[in-house]
């Protein structure tokens, strides 16, 4: 294989079956990535490179390590020795972060309610006053997959886009894991000053689980829709957290799970 | 929502769109589950309840927590008052484990050569001296969501499942995250003394990403297929560790990515 640190597909030879074929494909990157807080070593994710800072900023927030926006400085790539896989997250609160601290531990019982309420506690107020209508859903997976661009020579990548309620895009991340793709979003977004994002949907290719829903939940994203299903705690966490939640988005269909008043649906004779 | 602790699925209510009906659906249930190991608390993940002793044993393995299998006494339910969400992880050696061990840390520089060299030390070594014919493998994807019954009710939970050389589904297992459903194959694999597990091929649902060449690996499975794209990393690990890896096997179609010696292509006129 040839390796390309920083870029984000790879060709390879594969043996096409049942052609029987020898051919180059483009693989979709995956690398570790280092993220450091005021230097410190926080946490190792795979990734695929590219937009690295959004996914570092995004992470420490999603994850509640960066607590408030404000308290986000930057994101600097450290020395080229290593590749480009470490970036550096600066904080203006110099507090050492000891650990990643998990929102779902045992201390809390790992009872679903009482986690969720705290859950609830600390993300930002969705906002309310947005309509997305049925036509405009339906076709928001397609616009996202035409954005695509390491998808397109893959077929291997997932996606998160932002979009507008009127269904202009704002923002789209690829990535070999669904909920980097995410942390990339809400990052590109937190280091251009739009968190709370405001009205706007997220659409994610795959499942919606319940750390999708959080994430999102963290910027002030009101609208989740995801291609595939949603799990049963992703539901219960939209509904507590006053979230739109779409499933199933395909071929012109979907399902909703919670808080259907954000969708205007067109009336059939 | 009807919960049901324990339970693989879930009702909800849904709003069909465009028919506009409400029905009644079925949720793949999403759940924390803690981890503990001789009492002591090691990790929280989110799992689909069952086979949870599976998931453990196979976590503390995949991991590298538990070195040897023999070392694995059995799992434990914790108490009732958990909603079952909680189980210990019996050890011969007493040791306590203080966290976590991440194979990829920045001690190893994020160098891919050298931390595979370190991975590829602790992994199992893999059988050669069986062969998968090209009319076996194009049908286990079927076979794999055939025996798949929470998908059948859902359609939303990943798979693996492990084969024999010749098509006979040996273990199957179901979860929202794909590297769970590993780890269930693994733990069921280990908690029946059936690791290292001899000429097998494992199936997944979904892309096959660096983490499940590593778990397969460390189970001596030398033969892995997903029906999506593998990542490049994925593909450079089951290089370097002898695996076969097999992609996009749906529709009668597949492509090879590494150590194709263990496929037996049927000659066409």
């Amino acid at each position: 294989m040839n390796e390309h640190p920083q870029q984000s597909t790879v060709e390879a030879r594969v043996v096409r079956v049942p052609d029987g074929s020898i051919a180059v494909e483009q693989l979709a990157v995956e690398e570790p990535l280092e993220i450091r807080i005021n230097g410190e070593p926080l946490a190792v994710t795979m990734r695929t490179p590219g937009h690295d800072a959004d996914l570092a900023a995004g992470f420490c927030f999603t994850e509640g390590i960066v607590d408030d926006p404000d308290d986000l400085v930057r994101v600097e790539p450290c020395n080229l020795a290593d590749y480009g896989n470490i970036v550096d997250v600066i904080r203006t609160n110099t507090t050492p972060v000891t650990r990643r601290e998990f929102y779902l531990s045992s201390s809390c019982g790992l009872c679903g309610t009482q986690t969720l309420d705290r859950i609830a506690r600390r993300i930002s107020n969705v906002p309310n006053d947005f309509n997305v209508s049925e036509t405009v859903l339906t076709h928001l997976p397609h616009r996202m997959i035409e954005a695509q661009e390491v998808f397109a020579r893959t077929g291997g990548l997932h996606a998160a886009a932002l979009f507008t309620p009127a269904g202009h895009l704002r923002l789209l991340r690829e990535d070999v894991g669904r909920h980097n793709a995410v942390d990339k979003v809400i990052g590109g977004l937190l280091l251009s000053g739009q968190v709370p994002c405001g009205s706007a949907v997220l659409i994610v290719s795959g499942r919606a689980s319940f750390e999708l829903v959080q994430k999102a939940a963290r910027a002030g994203i009101s609208f989740l829709a995801a291609v595939g299903a949603p799990s049963s705690l992703a539901v219960e966490a939209a509904e507590r957290f006053g979230m739109t939640l779409v499933g199933f988005l395909r071929e012109g269909r979907f399902n909703v799970y919670a808080h259907p008043h954000r969708i205007s649906i067109t009336l059939r004779s």
